[in-house]
């Protein structure tokens, strides 16, 4: 799926306890590098003040080494962004950190805030100022107000969230502790890991423990509170609710490498394109993927059907942001020019190709054109999930529903836009099988928010 | 005087009803580049939203063409900046911005709130944030708290500038207002001007009016808040306090041809030269300049004293801030490298150099050194101010008191370090006359603040 | 295999003819952009005049739209560039340009000129002048050399490639003619395409092609120097000698979607799998690639040794240049960064792994000792190549001989440095299948140099 | 004047037997600064080996702390370049370095060949091969060519310089000596000069020397050729010739600190002043420059008359490369950003503003409308230089002579064109006695070139 269709926000990470805090936060900013390329900040903690740097552009370009060793201390947190343009950027950019009563104050946020505009308004008419766009700045409003009342931090951290719809995976800093907090639904993931020495580490996704070290040891809760200061570690938790895990997380966001809400992403993957091989079956020569993101689902495909899997569409991966459209005289130039098939390989051939998702349509439409101008015989586009129908609310930025062309169009209708010989998207049901719901004891009962595709959504919106 | 020995912190800029607001208020940023090089900012008001660019840098290069077209409306303001480094620079370039009660809120600042500590631990406690480490955002917090009680605008910035002491000339923009307003004591300049197709301007000097083609009205007067908006042009006032003008403006901050407080500039310094000469004349063969700050005063003594000015020092234009120092081979090299004496006309002459203040020292003694080198017999030192001898905490970035040579050595002394064969100050009561002061009817009743030659202090500090 | 062991030095670009002549070959550039990230320039042919942009960087930093644009013209060159650090860069990147006696010249060259120190010391000698440190520079003065005498340019061309030892496949623009040329031994390819409006191409891989919308029509043979111009398209040929196509294209160089020497890459990558898996068999749970390297291969091993394939190593995509290593806390963190294991995956499983070369052998061991880290059982180490045990002198940037591990230590002892459970490598003959020369047939025919594998240089070194 | 009118090429430095031989290049280049500021390049002597950094930029932009570090050695040599936009610059900046068949050389040019056109031609039909436009290559070709032969470097060069026409002062640099020579005419200045240490150095004008504390010695000599080895210091003389030198250098390009064959500019200026004064007095209420460079003839005008000099216009030294300009709706805004005239000061005042010279005469015309504005009654324009007629061949960048308003309109139609109440230029005659030369004895024999004013060109054009 192309990258700009539907995007996860962000990645947090924290850490405390450990003499390269700053060091070991860049290295998991770059190892959750793909849940956001358009800023990058870290805050640590030296002697109970804040050293911070922040910038635009991928962690890479954001942080010098001279910048790095500006972050001194033992403790620290980070944040990835993906952000559309035009908004305010550099406002935006996280950690957002304030002063408040209490000192120092960092926080970096995964999610989204869905009944933000009351919020701010709200809070304006008491008062507060708002100096950037973010829906995470109120956060820190509400924060500042409780603590004003003299209630210890963990207590108006409480209320402060009661107060939030929506989703939100936090990790923040304070001048004397670290504290994860995640939404009582857990749309997004954050996962708790640990060094042999005592120091502990916060991430969206496992992938960044592995490079740097820590190991896993558990989810953070839904709902849970969780502080680390010099004299304990413990938890609080807000009323439970339902649970509504991300789907997407393992249908597309996540990497393969990763465990989110506790189960490898590779593995569902893996068992979507069994599902879908077992679903929509069709005789071909060989199964391609969309890479990367449609490959391990392809090759479940492949494994369970008993097609080969072939690299039939080879990925540019020189593909930079600074790249020069030509005019219009190379036709499907966007696709070509990242996507190459290996029209030796794909002649006179019918090929089954799987990609994770199938958002706008525009994308798989130019594959199969380019497919069958290489050669290919017969084309028949399998998808690893359902229809996307319906935009997200909780932390992923999505087109508007009318850009969606399962909002629009059945699947009959689609398999003629893409010119596709033939076209399947993996059901609901199995879906919910791939990522280890126990689907047919109790249809309803399951862990994970799917909204996107059923229009059920789990809050107001 | 060198640049970094004494440094006015900022210029601002307004301007109202104007079709090209941007535009404007980027050449008049220029024109007022002298009063700060570190950043520049402008936010412009477009169908009652801001639009808002700011940068770290100078003037030219914090907008790019594209940048400016971006900030679109016909009412904007400006700022530059002067920082020391090392502060969190990028959230205190202005003009700060804010979402408040009553929509989008703008605000530049020249000055110095002298009781900012106090002011921000109270508002903590209350439960307002602090973003940056500007003073300039406790006005923010302290509008905003007002505003909540349904207090009109003018009335609320009525109360909140009442908490201030200190140095304040702002100009502030919300979704339908251009504001202005200057601190009682009037300590920094704050000018109005006018188009003819009824647009005004607000500028830190009127050299801003002089590029953009506005004429020069009057002076924002002290205590006076100026409100512009669709339907009317009014001022209300703050209760009346002693003036107290910056007389540093004149002496070397203020360009020279522009008006501060009603005074032209170039006339007051070339009144000091004039005094200079009368009250410390010494014969000599020529006058010369500490480029280009001293030049007006040196033109004065020269005319008054009958002693041919010469360009025996040459400045050079080209220095840079990248420039690469060179280890320590090059003897005084800081000042050779801007300041060149003319050798040929030098040798075996004595010289009179005239410089607008002195304030360490070092830079001075360097230029007897090269003076006396290049071939100079005598070096006769004139000063066209006062022994500096208090830091200014009105807006003015200065070096600690024990910094200051006069704080620590007498005229004699200072000499004797400066191994120049004689050297003298301007009296502070020349200093008065210059600037236009009748100081002989009643030496008391002087408009002028020159707290760091005398250490009367206008405020507690 | 790492990248930085072993490189291609070059990718070269030709178009004749064609109305977008600077954009068609900026996209090939941008295909062609794995043979070489250091710099890259194009030159194209308006109204007898040269335009030339040049520059340091990737493809897509080179160029912007308006330097793009200034290339005018229906006929252009174009040059990636590999190149270690330290040499005088800026002068070398190509296309080399010069005003000689028939009028402006420019030259892109992929290969390398074994006797370039004899020729240098003999054009000096002569009165010729070097302004870079290319081998290629020697090309420009021989053709001046022998066009002085008024001898035609395809004749004084042939004249001055007869004085060269070595690998070169050029492309040369005059003020009126698009050339192509070739070494006998054809060591580098260089193919031809053709637009459908009678348009001509030229590069180093077919990929280029299939991304600008040319047809591949053949290789331009060993030896034959082939000219476009308005007049004519023709060839004329060098002596014949005996073929020598680098293997190591095939191997790793070439993308896997090229043609090279009339061959499919990915054809011959999977059949190196293939025979590697009939060569070495060994009972294992899965086969796994070093990505992206190693990919094709090990979907060969896995298809010809039914273990399935998984992708237990994921790349990471976001590696870029200006990355901060950390001090030295984490173990095999430079394998770390880009690879990452799957360990749910892993664990307890006995894995093959195949990768394309091996070259120095620290990056193997790396690999073998994350995958043990991350839970396999057992490590079998599969290489679709012999051992490297030589350098390349015709275009390949090689270790030294002392540095290749294959030098130094035979199979058994490459096992024990790795830490693998086995190693094995492709045979020689298994190699040669691949590439589809019938071994058995004449072992001694082939058409391909593989001296880095046997030590047989076919030219004097 | 604008500094685009007329312009300098460039600045040459050269050391030998120093310590710090690039650092002390850097400094010098940089004093030189005002003679060429669109590239810079330094060019050191380490262990027989050339190290190389050029760039394009102002000296302190091309190098950084790093890249001067890597120019090792005891002997240098360096260059400024001014540039027409639009040529292969890269190419162009000097030092040009060359392989020859003695080594490594390099050259840095101060001038114009006049011959270059056919000299280019001749020696590309001998299989010459050129990189760049610049006509410093044919002097490379030239010596090379006569290296050949086995000729002695000081023959070869005296050789080779034979063939020239035109202006040319040289420094160059061998693997074992440097190098200068000054065309037998001597147009461009180049003086010599001696650190305590044995140490020599080279450069354009004398105020290189003062920065990095060597003491001039002489000045090279028209066709002096000076070599400089470990064994010897030695000079060798080319043919003799009538003297040019540029009296321009004396108007205009020099800095008025420097000594520019053998006369203090300064001087020069002030005494064009005088003779001005006493040319074509009028009476006013003060006399003003055009600053920075009509300040020096402005002080020697008011000396003279006794008419009081004003600071009337001050210059914005903040004027950068990057700023933008606006549409349309200033008037004169090309000089209103750069110049401010002091309205309160000119107010219904006669004014004499005194201009080094009038080339387009588009920039007078706006400072006479700029100082009417500002309220003066009368503006008198004097210009301390002839009316230029005439383009310079000698290494002066100059408009077209149709573009120069002497070359079209008479002394009244300019002033008619100026809009200015007289105007008076200084005589051919006063500027020759400025300058020093005794022309009521024998007005022939003078040593300047002024052809620019006179259009008696000294060598065929």
């Amino acid at each position: 799926m192309s990258q700009k269709n539907w995007q996860d926000k962000c990645a947090v990470f924290g850490i405390w306890n450990h003499p390269a805090a700053a060091e070991i936060s860049y290295l998991a900013l770059y190892a959750q590098q793909h849940r956001g390329q358009e800023g990058a900040g870290i805050v640590s903690l030296h002697e109970n003040t804040h050293c911070i740097h922040r910038g635009a552009g991928l962690v890479g370009e954001v942080f010098s080494k001279h910048q790095l060793q500006k972050l001194r201390g033992s403790a620290a947190i980070g944040h990835t962004r993906y952000s559309t343009s035009g908004k305010k950027i550099k406002h935006n950019i996280q950690p957002l950190t304030a002063d408040i009563s209490i000192g120092p104050l960092a926080i970096a946020h995964n999610g989204n805030i869905v009944n933000f505009p009351d919020l701010k308004q709200e809070l304006t008419q008491q008062g507060s100022i708002f100096y950037g766009t973010s829906d995470t700045e109120c956060i820190i409003h509400l924060l500042a107000m409780h603590l004003k009342k003299n209630i210890s931090l963990p207590n108006a951290l409480e209320l402060s969230l009661t107060k939030l719809i929506g989703a939100y995976s936090l990790v923040l800093l304070t001048k004397n502790s670290l504290i994860a907090a995640r939404d009582p639904m857990g749309f997004r993931p954050l996962a708790l890991g640990k060094f042999t020495n005592n120091a502990w580490a916060l991430a969206s996704e496992t992938c960044a423990f592995d490079l740097i070290g820590a190991k896993y040891v558990r989810e953070i809760e839904p709902g849970e509170i969780w502080i680390a200061n010099a004299k304990e570690v413990r938890s609080i938790f807000l009323p439970q609710k339902a649970k509504n895990y991300c789907v997407f997380e393992h249908v597309y966001f996540a990497r393969p490498d990763s465990q989110v809400f506790g189960r490898h992403v590779y593995q569902s993957r893996k068992a979507m394109g069994h599902i879908l091989a077992t679903e929509s079956h069709v005789p071909a020569d060989m199964v391609l993927s969309v890479p990367d993101s449609g490959t391990a689902s392809a090759l479940g495909y492949s494994e369970k059907s008993g097609i080969p899997f072939e690299m039939g569409i080879i990925r540019n991966h020189y593909v930079g942001r600074t790249f020069i459209h030509p005019s219009d005289t190379i036709r499907n130039f966007h696709i070509k020019i990242k996507l190459s098939p290996q029209k030796t390989l794909l002649k006179d051939k019918k090929v089954i190709v799987v990609d994770d998702s199938l958002v706008r349509g525009n994308t798989s439409r130019s594959i199969v054109a380019l497919l069958k101008k290489a050669g290919a015989k017969e084309v028949h586009f399998r998808v690893s999930s359902p229809p996307v129908t319906g935009s997200c609310f909780y932390g992923v930025d999505t087109p508007e529903t009318k850009q969606l062309i399962a909002a629009q169009k059945n699947t009959e209708e689609i398999k003629s836009y893409l010119q596709a010989d033939s076209l399947a998207f993996l059901s609901h049901k199995g879906l919910m099988q791939a990522v280890g719901e126990n689907v047919s004891s109790n249809p309803a009962s399951n862990n994970f928010c799917s909204a996107c595709f059923t229009g059920k959504y789990p809050t107001p919106t």
